[in-house]
């Protein structure tokens, strides 16, 4: 940590600022410029992130030179950590040279209908079942998902196609009964910083899928899943889902920069869901292709057989011919980058 | 709504189209322009709100006409809603001739420093103390609040100075706790679209301070108000407290043109929190000024009478006699809007 | 300027950072870390601000301890500047007790209009006559302004009533003729950063309001008014408008924190444009009055006899006899903070 | 368009607007619903754009069906355009199956600077060279360019090198200049709303490179493309380069879903600037590849010798090996989706 004090400060001053720095067990170094002061503090200053230090009388603002984070950085552990999903059988492992697409549709609506989606997206490729039971809606007029029904016609779905499963987890009441069935727990985006909720799934052994929030830094994302790290929970894979910004033509605006960019500072896995980010089918392929491009480990797709008729985001639903035509599409871009799908 | 057709879509895209909404039992109305055919839908379309219309064959776009909420409406109910706070002895209504200032620290960190402080501003003319038991915090590394143990300090504090207390929940499985103790429910920025902590205090007894989410647009906001509405609890304070935008020499940008715009299209009151929007303690004042000056019908202030030894945002806390100061001018800025304070 | 190296940086990549420092004739303070080896430069690092260290091998971030403008900043100039307008007669001087308003239609439309507006705006109290004569306009099919001619009819109206008058410059081959007939020159939202105009205006004698970009930042928009005041022209007036969010209920996103900032940074004055920033006539009123009361030092207004019929912003334009009422509530607001209107 | 008025709106309302909007040789449709009577305008109601409908008594909001742009639209001209860049025999056309990648220093800082790049480039496959003469720069303390000598340089570089040359142009001033010399004429982010700029670059005979503002919707990048066209030149080239979001680890945020968006809308071509978004050089080759997986037309990349002495963007640059090598990738990726490089 670095503080600069303001122009003109006191010799009482800034032995008020070193000596609230040496109370914590920290080493102040007092560097005496011809326009400033600053004092550099030697230690772990994560002790003293919560100090104000800001306001002391002649402090003038503190730069923080240590990242907040920890346990999901690259600095903690160099190499890529790859998460384990399923039974070992199921041989789905996030974060390597193969990628992995998880597809279905956005809520479970009936498991009629989920069979039939789930069987096709098997057939093109996917390697893992995404559908919503509980489902989180801007509005509370509109579907708001099956909850436990459609949980276990999750269950049955990966009985029956050998899938593994994720599904959003929404209520910390909720995480015991989705941990007992899925696969992979989903935080969404308007709960990636429901801490609550990140302390509960990081205390599960299943992995979690954490979507970045509508309006995260790279910064909060990390933390949110040192949230869930610091639980004991070592299976966080992120995705990146769009952010919010100005522009209308699209939902969100996907930020595909942040797929290198999180691959750096952490060691933790990045897919990216275009069907979210973008929120018209149309888009969902060029995105998809792209991310691979600039580095993912993975997509997560919408896919539903009739969206004309779907309860939930049918806007950005793929019909499994095309999500079929996709997957080769993104085959040959996997190849280009030394992947595989 | 109105759905507007592609530039020569076909008479089959048409009736497609016509047939869904009647299917629905609304009336649709066609009505063909030289170059582009529309169709207006006549009845409540709240029903297909869901449907992704925008994707069906030859249709460009929709576009909703009647706002997604009803029960926070002015065309729900045309009259202010006033919020009555605490036991009816202490006279607190929110939304009327007179402000109410909530104030207090962000967190309750020790029972005597909480009586310090309630005790200050009470005497300044706050009529709600604020401090936070249950703390969400970005780094898991931070200070996470004293949970139930604030609780019972806030509880000892309205006891003593017979100020209502208002406290942040942040969990479902908290709900019935914090309602019985506290006279204020309060949902965090974090938490406004975690709907189903929105389920659970609508239906408790208790008022709820719902404030905005970092990036939710005014709909969104309104949205979620509408949840808590459908609960059954119809006492809802928004409350304003800045939104994310590029800018960093504030902690978030103060949307102060949210304060008119809610109270034109919500019978909702509204109040204003400088202290986070802003992140500053010297921006406080002009804010809480200005937040008057708009319109508002409270602030919510952060006071500590040692900022410098805060837990949690000392940065932007005013000392007990900077809070004094700033409600006697904030009077006369009460005087000039015709409000009472 | 603070140089933090990364975790493992070599005895060789430091020595190179230290020699370049040194080649700029400044001093670097080097400090070790037990996690980071810290280099402070001592000097004026403005001459290496260009130098992109952060390329360095070994070095992980820079970070400036200056800010990059000089000229504008509180540090060079610590007194309010005040800004004289018009002829010394005029006796308008913008940044002391006494608060200005701007007011006048968006465009000028033809002389009666202006005439019709510009009288009533004195009456009720405007000080300065606003009305763009060379509109930018952001599609190439709508009025663009009556150029050279709109000029002319605001020098008579300046004759008649006696106000002075602003008006934007768009190009820098209209600055000669703008700087010779009108009395503040304005620079436009989208013109912020049009970096000929800026030194083409710094070279004239007539006071320039310059308004900040819709995603300027504080910074920016401080370095932009850098630009003019480098040029020799020190009578420069800071116009917040609004920036872009992702809010769409207003036109903009009124920033009314950044006019304490600013007056904090910087010594010259700050007035606020409500009537741009939110793009609805119902929401001047509240703003303006939020604006006073957040210290700004005057306003600029849209006025226009007959908003339906306005060839421009006929939204946002308020009638004479609603700008009349409003400039009588402002007063009270400005008497609540110190100031007169 | 259409119009929905207020619930409540009154006979003589609308009336009112009926007779408004035939005034201006339109047809209303008067269509009365049970919550809200709505209006639909019949005709190219581009003519009545300008009209502030939605402050006429009883009126909700306006809602434009059409798009406020023609030229440079899909519906008026269906076919992709292809830009042609120098001479005929370059062969150089942007906007087909073979990508273009512009490459070059950030600012032209001497001919032997520039010739080791240019020739550079020119071997790892760039058929464009990039560099800018008239700098652009956020403050006035730092080098600002070489101005007309940077321009020669870059004509005796594409002398040496065969590859035709793009630079951008700032004045209005300089437009004429510019034009006879350079292959393609820049507009910088910073002057896309410069409209006589833009007004001016549309009477030369030259290809005109349009970089998107830092915060332009999509709908404004192509109203600022329109202004161009309407001059009556019709060789643009539209470049997606970031626009401002709230996220600071990018220097701005790419946004690659407006590549499909704006070849969706647009016929014109569309290339990716990825250093200038991230202003990194070590996300440059993965945004690139991801620019043409998202279906760019070409990229404009910065390359510098020697990018520690780089006067400009030097944190961005790549080193002629790193750009050899990321070329080599992308034709990986251009034979995935079909394209050549």
């Amino acid at each position: 940590m670095i503080i600069v004090l303001k122009h003109g400060a006191t010799k009482a001053e800034i032995d008020h600022v070193v000596q609230k720095i040496k109370e914590h067990g920290l080493t102040p170094h007092v560097s005496e410029g011809k326009e400033r002061t600053i004092i550099g503090v030697i230690g772990d200053d994560r002790v003293i992130e919560n100090l104000p230090l800001s306001i002391f009388p002649g402090v003038d603002k503190v730069m923080p030179i240590l990242s907040p984070y920890k346990l999901v950085s690259r600095e903690f552990k160099s190499e890529d950590s790859l998460v384990a999903v399923g039974p070992a059988s199921a041989g789905v492992k996030i974060g390597g040279k193969r990628l992995h697409v998880m597809a279905g549709p956005c809520a479970v609506e009936s498991l009629e209908r989920l069979m039939t989606v789930a069987e096709a997206v098997k057939a093109s490729g996917a390697t893992i079942l995404r559908g919503g039971a509980f489902k989180p809606r801007t509005s509370p007029h509109t579907f708001q998902g099956l909850g436990a029904e459609g949980l276990e016609h999750l269950v049955e779905a990966r009985k029956k196609t050998g899938l593994p499963i994720v599904t959003e987890v929404v209520d910390t009441r909720d995480v015991e009964l989705v941990a007992r069935q899925a696969d992979i727990l989903q935080i969404g985006t308007r709960n990636m910083q429901n801490f609550q909720l990140l302390i509960e799934v990081g205390q599960t052994d299943k992995p979690v899928m954490l979507k970045r929030g509508l309006s995260a830094t790279i910064k909060e994302f990390l933390l949110a899943a040192e949230y869930i790290m610091k639980g004991g929970n070592q299976r966080v894979i992120l995705c990146e889902r769009g952010i919010r910004t100005f522009e209308t033509q699209t939902r969100n605006t996907l930020d595909l920069a942040a797929v290198p960019v999180l691959k750096s500072l952490s060691h933790l896995p990045v897919i990216v869901d275009p069907s979210h980010a973008t929120g018209k089918w149309e888009l969902v392929a060029p995105m998809a292709k792209a991310a691979i491009a600039a580095g993912a480990d993975g997509l997560m797709i919408e896919v539903h057989a009739n969206p004309e008729e779907a309860l939930s985001d049918g806007e950005e639903s793929l019909k499994p011919p095309k999500f079929h035509a996709m997957m080769q599409e993104l085959r040959k871009i996997a190849a280009a980058v030394g992947r595989e799908l």
